[in-house]
């Protein structure tokens, strides 16, 4: 993907669930999806209030017939038509995601879901057998793996540029919510809510985030067991707000992750560090576009994206070379952009292709929600050691 | 325009001159302008190849009997269809700028165009007085000035946070030229040339760019006199990879400037600090989304992006709140909407309206190519200061 | 201590065990005690080669005489002089601390030892009980609390500048042995193998020290109880090379701890974050002179040793203004000063006095073993919560 | 150096004049001077008020009949004595530097004596050539040049590994002088007049620091000719408060200079970066342990003190190992320790190994009253180019 080429034949035609007025997520997955013309927006349910929902809808040039008061309505009358939606997405509160990714799924349409993709590992597994026999695509938008640095170093990691791998440090750890932010402020307060976010706030909200990057630059590593105790420092709150976990692995390494939403002052705090025998890795999301590198006994190096020097897999999706900043918007557009190939190439029965992709897809889903799970499970009974299932 | 909102009444329909198959720039015009559907790609003349450019329009979705063959054919064309163009934006070398602008204007057409806008002021000049007849906005892409802490520097320094303005510190100082490395890449070989380049090569390739960022945080300083000494360390070159330029400003400040295309290893190096009688601004834009505060006996300040402490200016243009790193792409589609929201009131006659979105227009070509002019002038005449005319 | 003003009456006779040719910490130990005449170097037993050592000493211009073969002569000898030693610093290996110590305690002598101070709290209570009953004081060189920062960290947060502590995350954790060096270098063998280094490598060795700034810091808070997990990832150490710890704290606060020699490419990382209801602290080793305070809400702060917007008690051992960097040394010369005038202070009974000094003493001795010896009994039982005793 | 090893057969019999109480300069050298008994403090005339100068040299414990009213009278009744000094170092306001300078050397002493040397190169050409007959050494103190990271500099750039030199960006600007503070604080006002202060505040205050680490790492530099403008921000200064300067190399390379005391927020601000055809360099005081080093097409490498893969140069003076902080006290220590080495050098005729030890003696002195004698020149011409002389 060099300056925006498209590898699709068409764009898909795609619609959003939810994402309407005000909404940061809908606009990233707009931003994104519409990127390089992967996809047209051309259908959707994008507010709980219909008319607020057409109303949003029509700014964004869709149809106003085609701006629907539900999902369920979105994908009957999309499926009358000849030229309805091929794929939707799903950008709704945690509570919803199960229930509509499989009407989606049932309607024939390639999914991509905001994370969690549910609240249990039960409800992942219906979901990826539900895909697997509809022969469609379910991602899941784990936005921050999109960093063509991360690609970078799951490619070091597998060259053995590192040894072998011995400790993972991640974290994930903002302060915006160091106050009782929620009582004014409704988009917070769900999070906060188990009976709309699930059972955990930060574990689920931001510490998968670097968890799944450690699945990308470690498709190895599995955890044997692990220990995880968790907080709610404002204490009005019924979900943590501060959570550590520790994880041995069956290599024998060893992992920690900080999830948090109350480390005043830190504006995202999302940080890997992949320490190996011979060397170390460390990547900060606030900025993406470098990568450190510190080989024991030599100097500290800091790989920018975009550059010569970097492993072809690094440099694929670049878009405007070394120096010049990439954002956010960038990483997801990325995910977007490789989510339309594999939807394309699913289509055409390429299940290695779809894997080449290396996107978040089910299994990420899956595996998100089974590490919630288990962390807890170990944090209810007392923070102790729980093997991993 | 917070998370995409939609300002103008319908996309711009518009055409890119240039900017075809790997394009770096006519990729970053494209997703600038394409990001919130101010604009609509419905045209252009992609490529010098006529069919090259055919079959790359359509890769964009453009329908190839609008792919046309040159600019001039495309301004012909359009003009006589009833959903025609209203506005076109350049993006082929520098000695080119100046004839399609004013082809474009001649024939109605909004413009955006790359900078140099043209090569003498008096080009300039002409270009001004022909968008004033035709009532259509020109544009520049001084891209940076898009980053959204420019709007919080301007607005600080506007209130005096900074006390008064003593020094202005510019550089911006890459080293991918550092080599002759023009002999194997004809895309830089044009930009040594003065045929295609003009009279300079760093002065207006890089200079200009923090050089208008100054004009954006301090249109009140004029300069009185400058004095330029330029090199070229690569000796085959025509035209200087490096240059410094020292100015006095009426009021007293005085100002410098480092343009270098071998400063090796530095990645971008565009940095600006304005030093007041009370405090300093630093912003780096290889970090666009921090800007450095420092009050003199106070602590170093890091003001990040997005944040509600900063001026209502500084957040108009925010589209993910703070943390998330936006990158160069953000700062150009906030150029691009702007661009849009300013023809459109072009197009009903408010100036006023214009004027208070604060885009790079006409001016600031003429002031790029006026800036230049000068130091090309003192750097002749050995380095020697001018006053500024 | 303005510029080395001198504070003491006389400077101490003082002796050193071990530090001898080649021992960096020796040099260390020296360059401190030795900074601004709070103490003389007149007598030493150097190095466990009675020659080896005598050679050494005359370099340091010790008189021949007295430079001693063994511990035990040295202070039998000086107690029968007028002007014999009335303190002695201890830099032999971790195994011999103990003994040195009481050996010197009960010849009467002040004592400086490096830490551990002792292997069990057992010990660590009996050299209290005989420094009470002698009268004498015991210093512990946790060096890095000697930074002017720590100071106003603490300051800072006994003020409420934080609000409620939440959170102290620490870690001292270098890459230095990622590979088995100590087959190599028997300086760092000792340091792995339990009969010369105790109980723990990397705890005691690294770990104590961000666990006594935050001791420093957080006076208040008290463990309540802990898991440790440690790990030799290379295979042939006795001893951990890498450690993990989590901690309850009575006010219900939560802490961790990273120890590590295998944090492949770290220079030293050893850093403390202290997160409070509205705001955090950050700190770290490398970059002694700026302390990062980031409240909720507002820009991050970078707070610059020397500078008067401190608060008086960072400002109290300021050598030379803020701006130039001062180092490892001189934190361990403030420290060495402070030793000097609590032995002073004791010298006419002013507990008092020595309490104001907020120097690590016994106390800080007993409570570094301590915390091992619960680190060490958590791991020991496969890394289980304990109760902190 | 490692360690402290003693390189000198014995201290050096040692003086001061100035640098009494309250006096920052005063104690950097006696630390410096006294670190590591190269130097024995055992004379003095420290104060202008000749009570309070004996006061202050009893703290110092020098014996009260060797703390003197004057200089004169110091070297007099030295002079006299069996055990008399045997060098000086100068700590004065720079008005009265040549006088004591020149009547130590008449008495036969090693002088160092504080930047500047002298206010004209008719004076420090006088000053050498006593010097010169008397075999006595002038070492001037500047004192970043200790940073043993500047050896690794010079080291690399001798050896070629940044190609040919192009340019050298120094700058030394900081902003405590933003404001009028010599009203409230007599220690600034003679540095802005030109009676105590010579022809020029921050070119010579500042400016001719990070001047003569481009002297060291660029011996064979040779500027031809250079322009500078000098400004004064607090209108109330007779001397300039910020300066710039640029400078033509006889290779072809070019220099810049940034002077400033009105830098406001800036702490110290002395920067050098050395770009070359290959490879760039760059230092800065308030981080002295680190020395970024940037090939172009490769990754940022950050060098750090002390680390094994440095050149044997860089490693000489290590007191301390990697990773430790060292500061400016460590800089300094390091020169007065060459200094102390080249005394003994000279005492025995050994010029080459005064040479050898690469220390800034009266040519440093000399060339930095000289460049400061061209940049007024140029300044008060109109900033106009003049010719090196």
């Amino acid at each position: 993907m060099i300056f925006g080429d498209i590898k699709v034949k068409a764009p898909i035609r795609w619609a959003m669930v939810g994402g309407g007025k005000g909404s940061q997520i809908g606009y990233i997955h707009r931003a994104a999806a519409l990127r390089d013309n992967s996809f047209q927006l051309v259908a959707g349910a994008f507010d709980i209030d219909p008319a607020r929902g057409k109303a949003f809808g029509e700014t964004l040039l869709v149809s106003p017939e085609r701006c629907y008061p539900d999902y369920q309505t979105l994908f009957a009358e999309e499926a009358k038509r000849a030229d309805g939606i091929q794929a939707v997405s799903i950008a709704t509160p945690n509570g919803t995601h199960f229930a509509i990714c499989k009407a989606a799924l049932e309607a024939g349409l390639h999914v991509v879901c905001e994370k969690p993709l549910c609240f249990t590992t039960l409800e992942a597994d219906e979901l990826r057998a539900l895909a697997n026999r509809q022969g469609r695509l379910i991602g899941v938008t784990y936005g921050y793996a999109g960093h063509q640095l991360i690609r970078q170093a799951r490619e070091m990691i597998a060259r053995g540029d590192l040894g072998e791998i011995r400790i993972v440090n991640m974290q994930f750890a903002h302060g915006f919510h160091s106050a009782e932010v929620e009582a004014a402020n409704p988009a917070t307060r769900w999070r906060v809510d188990p009976k709309f976010a699930g059972p955990s706030y930060v574990l689920g909200d931001v510490g998968t985030h670097p968890y799944y990057l450690s699945e990308v630059m470690l498709p190895e590593l599995k955890i044997r067991r692990l220990m995880c105790t968790r907080q709610s420092f404002v204490k009005s709150r019924q979900l943590e707000d501060n959570a550590y976990v520790i994880m041995e692995y069956s290599n024998g390494a060893i992992g920690t992750l900080w999830a948090s939403a109350v480390n005043a002052g830190s504006m995202h705090g999302q940080k890997i560090r992949v320490v190996g025998s011979k060397a170390s890795l460390e990547w900060w999301d606030e900025r993406p576009n470098q990568l450190i590198y510190e080989i024991q006994g030599q100097p500290q190096q800091i790989l920018e994206r975009g550059m010569d020097y970097l492993y072809p897999q690094a440099l694929e999706d670049d878009r405007i070379g070394g120096g010049h900043p990439e954002g956010l918007f960038e990483a997801w557009a990325n995910l977007y952009f490789r989510f339309a190939m594999a939807m394309e190439a699913l289509g055409r029965g390429d299940q290695a292709a779809v894997d080449a992709l290396g996107i978040p897809g089910v299994d990420a889903g899956y595996e998100g929600v089974r590490w919630v799970e288990n962390c807890v499970r170990s944090a209810d009974a007392g923070a102790v050691w729980v093997e991993y299932r």
